[in-house]
């Protein structure tokens, strides 16, 4: 969609429903873009003269605008937009409610809005929109009682109301914004958009939004990328829990992905997750004021220890570490502070610090080396001056170039301080566990900054054969498979056990006479999926009890569900589990993200313990070895207590390989290989479950 | 140490080291206490003849004071605390540093002053104290620059800069107190006496502590647990994180107990702990000023669908649920709500919703008995008034009794409706998850005020047989046990499997010989710890193959560790691990709690998925269930995935028999049993590992 120039700088601005009656939305959106817009503004209404003493134009063709902001009635939104089409306007914002919000006649209104948009290559804001404000040309085309003050935050909300929540607090707080969008529907432009356009405009300096669905996962994944090295993006994304999301969905009716695609795909997409609003706003307020720091660590200058035990504490909880301070700066504390002081990190200049003594304490510890980050954190005493500590900090943050945040606590004696911190882009908090997570976000950003995103290895596999696989068990009826897929595994050169299915006990005996040592025998049901439930599975057979064996397991699936259609049974290799870690790889499709690959502890844990990690497909060898690492079994994999370790190359192979076949073949709806047995040796899918959707083959 | 009424109620103040020299702490307490004590205030220094005015006494012998504070040089201090005992004065407060904190001859100096403190029975806060307020008698005797609003908070720090950050910002929070102390060193006056004064104070509504460490674990949980079923304990208790308790320890020289004592201690004892300042404040607040919930439900009523998500997350994220609205209010809400509506919580008025539209929903979901808590969540209309929303919210909530949350959002616009709220007692948020927070403090703090201690079970072991085992390992100089010790286990009734210690491959065979089936091998070696790192174990070994496993199982621990002392080796009955879950109960000994007994995921699983939970010893049954339902593999125990669930109450009695064990046997420093294997059967100890403290015994 590109810059969205007509949204955001448009000379000329109709807005078609212009009224001045009172109370009316038409009303208050001339209003706002009346009292400070740089360009003009147009009135349009058929039915008027003036509109706030302007002359009213009939019809939206007659205006030459940029942009066109509609709030007519819902049934005269798709004429004014066509209009507005065939007159050669490319942008516009539709305020208008009631259409997929509103039952099946809004929806029917909302396809014809995209379909007309489309026809004329309109971009779209809306419907159901509270408007959109553009600071750089005084713009605000919106219908709320707030204003933004001008700054570097773009702003996106799919929620109108929080906008103006947000902005009367941000004013209070000293937050300024470029340009604010409210989504509405997402009918045409939505947030992959705006990332796109505000990654390209050098006035933004951090991307914010507030979003309770992302409409195209993948589109949003390759906008993200593109714009976060250069801007950081931070996302609220709704609806992460059970109740929340069925909160969002009863909201505005979107069919919410699941959290753990969400979770998945707004990390390899780059952007940063923010939990609540506090954390949205200290975010943005430290990324849009420091600079990044060149390492993880942290060192905190104090005039009080117990406030510092705190700081650790939070540096404890975050992402970032308490840096080891150099010999050169230790000597040069030792010398400029009192035998009670700490010397070590926290350094605690004690509590009759003067000014002097706190200054050099910050100077001496910002040209550490070994120092990425430093938080100044005091406590109000008779021989310091807030005011002069919030000076010196800000000087020697500019000196030192090192990224800042205050912690000067107090009440109203901080308040002067703080702006004068806060003019300098240095957060300020009584809480200095939201220091260190302002902080903590700039180290996480850094890290994306700095990301290479790999391209998916292509293995050479055989589709076809995989594909055939899955044609000829639809052509049987078959949509639910289990080891009897294990061909399909095979095919894409993941590592199975010899085995083979068999429909009679004498062929079994022989398949068990082909295999060194005991066999491990499963029904095969498509009928019957949880097998081990049900008696369905016998593992360590010797050869002489192959036939009996067989026909146990088939009376005990019939006793189970008499009429179950019963495929045979599978003879199948023993896999020795003494040395290896019992692992899942798996995969379901998200409406939004699509194919989502899980790994994980496996076996009786996958259910109960949810060790599991999860990534968007394609997966690259990079994110397929950061998933084996990623999950709290990882030392397992890795040998622990003496162990050897297991071959992870395989494990990480495995995942990359399934990932290509999940991406190549989209009739596979969901795959479980539960377990593939991790060994020192190898892998092995000791068994698999899968789902097939006949109309995607 | 009952009411400490001498400390924040006396009639006469003597202050021992009054002066009026500018800058000198002596003169900051004589200004502080001059400015509103009820009480008298008597300067004692025998160098000036008046001090502000007042005639100087020469001795704190002469003033017939009830408190003495006292700020004489360091050497000075422990014959005025004498003089003060002899004189009768039974409180005293010291505020000259240069005692435990400063090196040996501080310590010396801390010691003398608890010997006289004790001798004359005196009630004395510090040394290196800021000093203690008390509201209700005007009284400020510290030397900090800021005084307290009278409010219902008692508030005790460890730190005392900490102290003057706070009130200076509580000032301004519209945060008031009752009593405050800064706690210094701790000689003889801890935050166990505290609570206890505080929790027979009738004006003491919240007790709050900032500390770094507690120290008398088992006194503090006793005194808590009488206090908190009327009055609750909120605590942050830093030095959390390893980073923290190496600062904290560098800080104050406090040996910090493990974190996990803490975590269970604080719990045992019903106190709530708070992980950051916003959180201990924003707890106090809403216990302070909200009544308790009957139920963890809550509802949301919002005019904002958005922030109804967000509100929802948080909730889900927290100890509440989003309550089920009952069918009489959906029918109100329907019959009053719009059809854009959402009767269902979050119960959304929508963003035209007027104040009685919004009251009239408020009121509907506060008189649903299905109700616990009420949220009221607001974003900024043009027809909304937030001063009447403010007003209406109080009303309302002073009619139906439940608590109630606020998040008028927005900036300056909130200003006048958060000060009706919050003298009310309601608080108001920006971001709803604070809101949630306190509503959830409100719901943890019933659970612990209705809970009842239930005294620990007394097995009936032989206790008698547990020592002398223990003696005579000590006798032969073995002072870590294994195997061998399992005896020790069976003494107190905890289930092993069959197996004798056994020095010739004869006599191993002869064991073997009278166990059914298969047996497991282990050397028995006090110099060799882990022995399956060693190839010191043998599992399912057929009896033929006993002797020869035996000189097996010898030849590789010589080989391992030349020197090694090999006791033998253990032949032992097999458990079927088929249907069982390896779990671990353990125990090891913290510096300020005693005995902390462990339960947890066994085997492998122990180091790398950490799932365990602690208690301190004696652990009652309830408390011993609990730990059985709280690690994350929980459900293994009870039957995951078609399994058959374990025998819970012989894990949950096996937990405490051995609490029973480690409270009769100091000299048990640590102690594992891993794996405990727990099957639907019963339970049986697999292998043990304890140290003995020979000096203990």
């Amino acid at each position: 969609m590109g810059t969205l120039s007509g949204l955001f700088a448009p000379d000329r601005v109709a807005v078609v429903g212009a009224t001045d009656r009172s109370g009316s939305v038409g009303r208050a959106i001339m209003r706002n873009l009346q009292s400070g817009f740089d360009g003009t503004v147009l009135p349009v209404n058929p039915g008027r003269e003036t509109v706030f003493s302007r002359p009213a134009l009939d019809s939206v063709s007659e205006t030459d605008a940029d942009l066109a902001v509609v709030v007519v009635p819902p049934d005269a939104v798709v004429p004014v937009v066509r209009e507005a089409g065939e007159a050669g306007i490319r942008s516009a914002v539709v305020v208008t409610a009631g259409f997929g919000e509103a039952g099946s006649d809004g929806a029917a209104r909302e396809s014809e809005l995209i379909e007309v948009a489309t026809e004329h290559g309109i971009d779209l804001v809306g419907p159901n929109s509270l408007g959109i404000m553009s600071t750089p040309v005084g713009m605000n085309a919106t219908f709320g009682p707030e204003d933004a003050t001008p700054g570097g935050l773009s702003f996106m909300s799919q929620s109108g109301a929080f906008i103006t929540a947000v902005l009367d607090w941000a004013n209070e707080q000293g937050l300024g914004f470029r340009d604010v969008v409210s989504l509405g529907n997402k009918a045409v432009l939505d947030e992959s958009d705006f990332v796109e356009a505000w990654g390209g405009d050098n006035g933004t300096e951090v991307i914010l939004g507030y979003l309770e669905g992302i409409s195209d996962g993948e589109a949003f994944i390759r906008a993200a990328r593109e714009v976060t090295p250069e801007t950081p993006v931070v996302v609220v994304k709704s609806g992460r829990t059970d109740a929340g999301a069925q909160a969002a969905s009863s909201h505005t009716g979107t069919i919410a992905g699941s959290e753990q695609a969400y979770e998945a795909g707004l990390d390899q997409a780059g952007v940063i997750r923010a939990d609540s609003v506090q954390e949205l706003f200290d975010a943005a307020r430290v990324l849009e004021g420091q600079p990044l720091p060149d390492r993880d660590t942290v060192a905190v200058v104090t005039n009080a220890g117990g406030p510092g035990v705190m700081t650790t504490d939070a540096v404890g909880d975050s992402g970032l570490s308490m840096a080891s301070l150099t010999d050169d700066t230790l000597e040069s504390l030792s010398a400029s502070l009192p035998a009670e002081g700490n010397i070590y990190n926290p350094v605690d200049v004690v509590g009759d610090a003067d000014n002097d003594r706190f200054r050099s304490a910050i100077d001496v510890v910002l040209g550490d080396d070994a120092v990425g980050s430093v938080i100044v954190l005091a406590c109000p005493t008779a021989v310091l001056d807030y005011d002069q500590l919030a000076r010196d900090t800000v000087d020697l943050q500019t000196e030192h170039g090192k990224p800042v945040a205050a912690c000067l606590m107090g009440g109203a004696r901080v308040d002067r301080a703080e702006d004068a911190l806060s003019a300098a882009g240095i957060p300020n908090y009584f809480d200095p566990a939201r220091a260190v997570y302002g902080l903590d976000t700039l180290a996480e950003y850094r890290s994306i900054a700095e990301r290479e995103y790999e391209a998916p290895v292509a293995f050479d596999v055989d589709r076809e054969r995989a594909e055939e696989m899955l044609s000829s068990a639809v052509d049987r009826d078959n949509t639910r498979l289990g080891v009897e897929a294990m061909g399909l595994l095979d095919a894409y050169g993941i590592p199975t056990p010899y085995g083979e299915v068999v429909d009679t006990p004498g062929a079994a005996a022989d398949v068990a006479a082909r295999i060194d040592g005991h066999v491990v025998m499963k029904v095969v049901s498509p009928d019957i999926l949880h097998k081990s439930d049900v008696g369905g599975v016998e593992v360590g057979v010797a050869d002489a009890e192959v036939p009996d064996t067989y026909a146990d397991l088939v009376a005990r699936a019939r006793r189970y569900q008499p009429d179950a259609t019963i495929l045979g049974v599978q003879v199948q290799e023993m896999v020795d589990l003494d040395d290896g870690v019992e692992t899942i790889v798996g995969m379901n499709r998200d409406p939004q993200f699509g194919p989502l690959v899980l790994f994980g502890l496996g076996g009786i844990f996958v259910e109960t313990l949810e060790d599991t990690t999860s990534r968007v497909a394609p997966v690259s060898r990079p994110e397929a070895e950061a998933m084996t690492r990623e999950i709290d079994a990882a030392p397992l994999l890795r040998g622990a207590r003496g162990r050897d370790p297991v071959d992870v190359d395989a494990t990480v192979e495995t995942i990359q390989r399934l990932s290509q076949l999940v991406t190549d073949v989209p009739a596979i709806l969901e795959l479980d290989i539960n377990p593939l047995v991790a060994t020192p040796s190898g892998v092995a899918a000791v068994d698999v479950r899968l789902t097939i959707d006949p109309d995607r083959l």
